[in-house]
């Protein structure tokens, strides 16, 4: 069923560049979630897969799939998919990146002439980006599942302050039947998720590499509001033995938990840890020894056992800190999300057809989080695809070159021919 | 000479009392430098050194000179002084302990009939808290001694935002006068300026000490707006080897550093190191690896080769961290300060007052900055008394007890009746 297939690159640059136009904020990119700039993008691609004949429709929840119809409309269909907003002035590539390749990828079936024997569906999720918009994650892609709990829809819009459930029902969709747990996708009539995705990070980049192939999406454990309490004291004053210096206390154990990451590194562990928050507070200034230094701690792997390496060190570092500086440690909740693996198969699938199409790849774990950790979470086999990309992501300089989107793009086009054809 | 003079310690009380009235301001007490608050205390101190008939007296800058007239007029003087403003919200001792303990001094040899062979001066200096109001270091007394340079009148308070030399002239003082550098205090009037002031630190108290004599005011060198320049990126996306984390380099910093005070504290040097201030900046959040981080850090110590120690280890410290982490270090100015010796002579004088009365001392170093470091930079010997005190100062909560400025106004009426007796 094979067909010497290649994407549609002119139709993705021409959406890019309309994507561009409609989302330019005067600073970088901003489609803002469930609202005006995430709709804008919906309507010029939808606007398109009906120029190229794809059927178009909405799920109660808003999320748009554009399906190229299969020889049996009865077996279960390859989505191609990724969301449509962004970060707030962020780039043009972070989500929007996956659905053109979708359209890309079908819309050289469509001008081939080619039909596949399942459905092809590409979908444009969402509301994922959480930390811009609504404090919870994959909103969009969770009601599509039917795994959107209710409460979820009570969560606000960080800049607007309205409800998730407000800024639906604005648009004309349906909370009610996202709240009753209805499901547009299951198991039993999706085969597979594949989420074309720009990395966020450097690897690929410095590694002179196109494109990987996602290993799992890791878990997280969290401190998002840990402090630590020592006593302001004069600076000049009061000697060595008898201060509670929050921010040596908190440096002391920032700087230990970083070894012990290099540690865990060298001894074949993978995961990241990062305070990306570690600071006294508006009270410190001069002649003042700090009494009191707040922290973030993120640390992530795809394997649950490295992340709980490291919090096992924070816990034993933290008592010996408090005994030795005079200061108390106030952890806060811990937040937690479960690693998300990505399926061996499609794994399988998307290397052979690199191989097949000449372009290098590398395994490797995500970084971020994305729509594939809910599609994985319900059961769906899900994989991802990362395209290299300069200076990260989230902000205004995200730089995918077109060779490297056309390189992915013929990947994914050979992986959908191979596994819908 | 010596008379069994013992000092007027119901007038300290009640002077006490009419500055906490007058001062308090809802939550601490504040007397503004060349303010309203400060003038409130200037009156009541004046009145009550009337009342005494002592001879007062103002300078130009508006420093308040209160003299017990001794046998010989033209011999040096003995001043007791110290200020009578306070930080904002803080307490009622930081400054006019050491004026109150020389009314009461003087006092009880008024009551006794007792005249000194050289005048006795009770020196209320203006303005000695740089840090709530001007920012300029002991604008009184360096007035008075005519060390202010003229560009120092034009620093602006704080809060109002008016000129020291607008605040002068608006309380009918002569700016013009201290900017000729005319001086009213000199070495060759002047036979030693000694300062009774609360502890600014625990160290008495938790020595149970009375009091202590001051070996010396520690000179500084200071990092007001240092920095660790990074590189923002994604918490997840981004492995170990391509981080250039601004807030573990300095948290490497800072810990290191730390542990080398404590090195040179047990090879026998004494200084205080403090990093004031230890902050990822607003930029900071959840996913994002530090781009950026400031400091400031406060290195105190009598003696200059401590404080050099520290900063020798700083500048290997800070290359090392930048090659190994990928970052940049902005040390940005440094400000000195000199350290100030009190007079040996002085402090052996304080002793023996200390021993003949029966009250225990240890001798200390200042932690903080006082008049008597303008003092002794103008060639005037000077020492300094502490007095126990808890809760620290530039606080509310300073506490100390009348038992222990008791036993310090005696051990300083027997060395002025010894040293002007």
């Amino acid at each position: 069923m094979r067909a010497n297939l290649t994407p549609d690159l002119g139709l993705a640059a021409r959406l890019f560049d309309g994507l561009h136009e409609r989302g330019f904020d005067g600073v970088g990119i901003t489609r803002d979630a469930y609202g005006p700039g995430e709709q804008a993008a919906h309507d010029l691609v939808r606007a398109t897969a009906e120029g190229l004949r794809l059927e178009t429709d909405l799920d109660p929840a808003g999320n748009l799939y554009m399906t190229l119809p299969g020889r049996d409309r009865a077996a279960k269909r390859l989505i191609l998919g990724s969301h449509l907003d962004s970060v707030a002035r962020g780039g043009n590539y972070d989500g929007a990146a996956g659905v053109l390749a979708g359209l890309a990828v079908v819309g050289g079936m469509v001008e081939a002439g080619w039909q596949p024997a399942r459905d092809i569906t590409v979908l444009a999720v969402r509301a994922e980006e959480a930390g811009s918009w609504f404090p919870t994650s994959y909103p969009g892609s969770r009601a599509a599942l039917g795994l959107l709990p209710a409460e979820a829809l009570a969560v606000r819009r960080l800049d607007t302050g309205r409800t998730l459930a407000e800024h639906m029902r604005a648009q004309g969709f349906d909370p009610d039947w996202v709240a009753r747990g209805a499901a547009r996708l299951t198991p039993d009539n999706t085969a597979a998720y594949v989420e074309l995705h720009i990395e966020q990070g450097p690897v690929l980049d410095a590694e002179a590499t196109p494109v990987g192939i996602v290993t799992g999406i890791p878990g997280a454990r969290r401190l998002r509001a840990a402090r630590v309490v020592g006593e302001y004291n004069h600076s000049g004053a009061t000697p060595r033995r008898y201060r509670a210096d929050a921010a040596i206390a908190l440096a002391e154990l920032a700087h230990r938990l970083d070894d012990h990451w290099a540690v865990l590194e060298t001894a074949g562990h993978a995961l990241v840890a990062t305070f990306c928050v570690l600071a006294t507070t508006a009270e410190a200034g001069f002649t003042k020894i700090p009494g009191e230094a707040l922290f973030q701690l993120d640390v992530r792997s795809v394997t649950p056992a490295s992340v709980d390496a490291m919090f096992a060190e924070l816990h034993r570092l933290v008592p010996a800190i408090e005994a030795r500086r005079g200061v108390r440690f106030e952890l806060g909740a811990e937040t937690l999300s479960a690693a998300a693996p990505m399926d061996p198969g499609l794994r399988a699938g998307l290397a052979a057809a690199s191989r097949a199409t000449g372009v290098a790849y590398r395994e490797m774990a995500s970084g971020g989080g994305h729509d594939a950790v809910a599609f994985a979470a319900a059961g769906v086999p899900s994989a991802m695809l990362f395209v290299r990309n300069q200076n990260g992501s989230h902000n205004p300089h995200e730089a995918m070159r077109p060779e490297d989107f056309a390189a992915a793009c013929a990947v994914l086009t050979r992986f959908a021919t191979e596994t819908a054809g």
